[in-house]
């Protein structure tokens, strides 16, 4: 192997893949970067057992030249370090020892001890792809970063998260729920999939996607296999494994009738969901709406209290008061790019449904209330 | 207590003071943040058993208005907290209660448990004081960022910890040590001082100093007491505390002749050490300088190799080759501003003088080799 490519185009494909960089692995391999010259180009890998990230840069005689093919897999913090302190300019890359990498950019000459790549897990081929689709990025990326917030972090129930994607007829949806959170969003396809899919992702592993996605008009191949799932967005190739088991079935979760509906601004309601969460005992405040009014208050006895009143647009039915937590309510809030948001309360047991109020169908957010009694607060109800 | 203040006055305030705060203290008041409103201003304080710091917003119908004096203490964390939240505009604080703060903000409307502002530790005034000087910032900032890099960060020997300041006819020193590396420093003041003074200051409470003084071209006025130094830069006034004790005698260490001399690019110097220490064992590098080149090698067994090779500017004696720890130097070296430095090589054992090139009398910096056996690597030695 032998290349020369300048010190930008390295260093911006190692960082792509380093999160898939398995730090503390016991197979040492993993804890590599594997590097593949080819006479097409540059191919650099990083794959952990729930991922992999591939970052490939064309043949280009400016920034990347191949000028010997061939393979090997170096330590990846010894590599993305010693490349990120070299001075900006062309590099010099080239194995004359079997496993050892000559790294050469001016007066530096570095010699790092590689491994064996044979011994890299193998990228799996499209052949045994199921599904094929194609999403706008910036829709992609706001669906995953809306979605992602609802899922839950305890591997009590491993399959809460994950994402549960599903692809089915002209839509392509996206849920998750940890048991007190609810988020859905449904993305419609350009045209009907040749397949359905039903399928759960790690949701660590899309919020990696939606990382990727920042040029917004572009768009991303999806592939679907048996056991893995493929997002290609310019340059990078991210591929993640399933999660195994059954997703619970979101629709048993949504109530089909509510007592009021309010129309508010989504900064405003955030902006003093954030404020009056800051003082909450446990992060429960409670929330009233009345007339024209939405007013949220949060009290703890040693610290103080916080009162907050909003403006509502609307109000339809009754007026009510529900206790929260704040924090998860911020969760939900805090990607949503809608103006306004209709929420619907629904009883003082069952969840407050929010949707964006620009956009009815495609997405919805359920917060289960957490039971108080008096000035005490008692747990979530699991949804 | 009664003002009116804008946000961005009032958070600047409490992020300025925010370091000096104990988050973990037993003693509550401490944990507080000392709020006092008189006619002449608002004076936000917070203090932890080493350091204070003070920032003073003036009476002044724009930005900030007290309309009834008093004070009070709050808790530091919620305090900081709420403010940052509450959106931009005017903001009206009041304590209507006995040690209870509301703030009234747009529709939100807070009120803050508080504690006795008569409890907080009182400020010391300058009537004590023997020592008064006035240093430029730029100047200031250079000489703590150079020489806290070489103060001890071990409790083993607490004066270490500290940087001694001397002040003696018309110059002032800084300078620390940690044994191994050693830096100081030597202002020249525009008077004679009329007393000397001879003081430890805590290494962290000077860097919280140094990142006060971003107006390059202003002035801080220091005032030295018996048991303590205070620094007034623009609104801010940090006060810290001496450390007891007797700070080792610099002049000790230091080399009186040498055996080489060479003088290299301070940046290309610095960015080759800091590549070679990436791979080194125990951070150790080789250093050789020969004819008109200096060469950096490290090596570490299973993972590879780097050589650096950078241009000398001038040598004068004969070559030489030293091993010494790469991260020590980086630290050293990082605050650099001069272009060129002087390298002085004075023994396979004793300190590598370091100066700034262009730079003489005022700064000067040393590094203690490491002692090498072949490939292996003992101890540095103590200076």
């Amino acid at each position: 192997m032998r290349l020369e490519i300048t010190k930008d185009s390295l260093i911006d494909a190692i960082q792509h893949v380093l999160k898939a960089v398995s730090t503390n692995n016991p197979i040492a391999i993993l804890t590599g970067i594997h590097i593949e010259a080819t006479t097409k180009g540059l191919i650099v890998t990083a794959s952990n057992s729930s991922m992999k990230i591939q970052y490939t840069i064309a043949q280009d005689d400016r920034c990347m030249k191949v000028q010997r093919a061939g393979g090997i897999v170096v330590p990846a913090r010894y590599f993305h370090e010693v490349i990120r302190k070299l001075d900006a300019g062309a590099i010099t890359i080239e194995q004359l020892e079997p496993f050892i990498l000559t790294i050469v950019s001016g007066h530096s000459r570095i010699r790092l001890s590689g491994m064996d790549p044979a011994e890299f897990p193998v990228t799996t081929t499209s052949s045994t792809s199921l599904l094929k689709l194609s999403v706008n990025n910036a829709t992609l990326k706001t669906s995953i970063k809306q979605v992602a917030a609802a899922a839950s972090t305890s591997e009590t129930r491993p399959v809460l998260t994950g994402i549960h994607l599903v692809c089915q007829n002209e839509w392509l949806s996206l849920a998750a729920t940890d048991g007190i959170r609810l988020a859905s969003f449904s993305i419609p396809m350009d045209r009907q999939a040749d397949l359905d899919a039903d399928i759960i992702i790690p949701s660590r592993n899309l919020m990696e996607v939606a990382r990727l996605l920042d040029e917004e008009t572009a768009r991303t191949e999806i592939e679907i296999g048996h056991h893995y799932i493929c997002f290609r967005v310019g340059q990078v190739q991210l591929q993640s494994v399933l999660l195994e088991g059954v997703y619970p079935l979101i629709k048993n979760f949504i109530p089909t009738s509510y007592l009021t509906e309010i129309v508010v601004d989504t900064s405003l309601f955030l902006r003093a969901v954030e404020r009056a969460t800051v003082f909450a005992s446990e992060s429960v405040i409670r929330i009233a709406a009345a007339a024209n009014q939405l007013d949220l208050l949060s009290r703890t006895a040693e610290i103080g209290e916080v009162h907050e009143a909003i403006p509502l647009q609307q109000i339809s039915g009754d007026p009510f008061e529900i206790a929260v937590n704040g924090k998860f309510l911020i969760d939900l809030l805090r990607f949503m790019d809608s103006g306004y948001l209709r929420l619907r309360f629904t009883g003082q047991r069952s969840p407050i449904m929010i949707h964006p109020a620009d956009d009815w169908s495609s997405a919805l957010f359920l917060i289960t209330p957490v039971r108080t009694t008096g000035q005490g607060v008692t747990t979530n109800e699991r949804a």
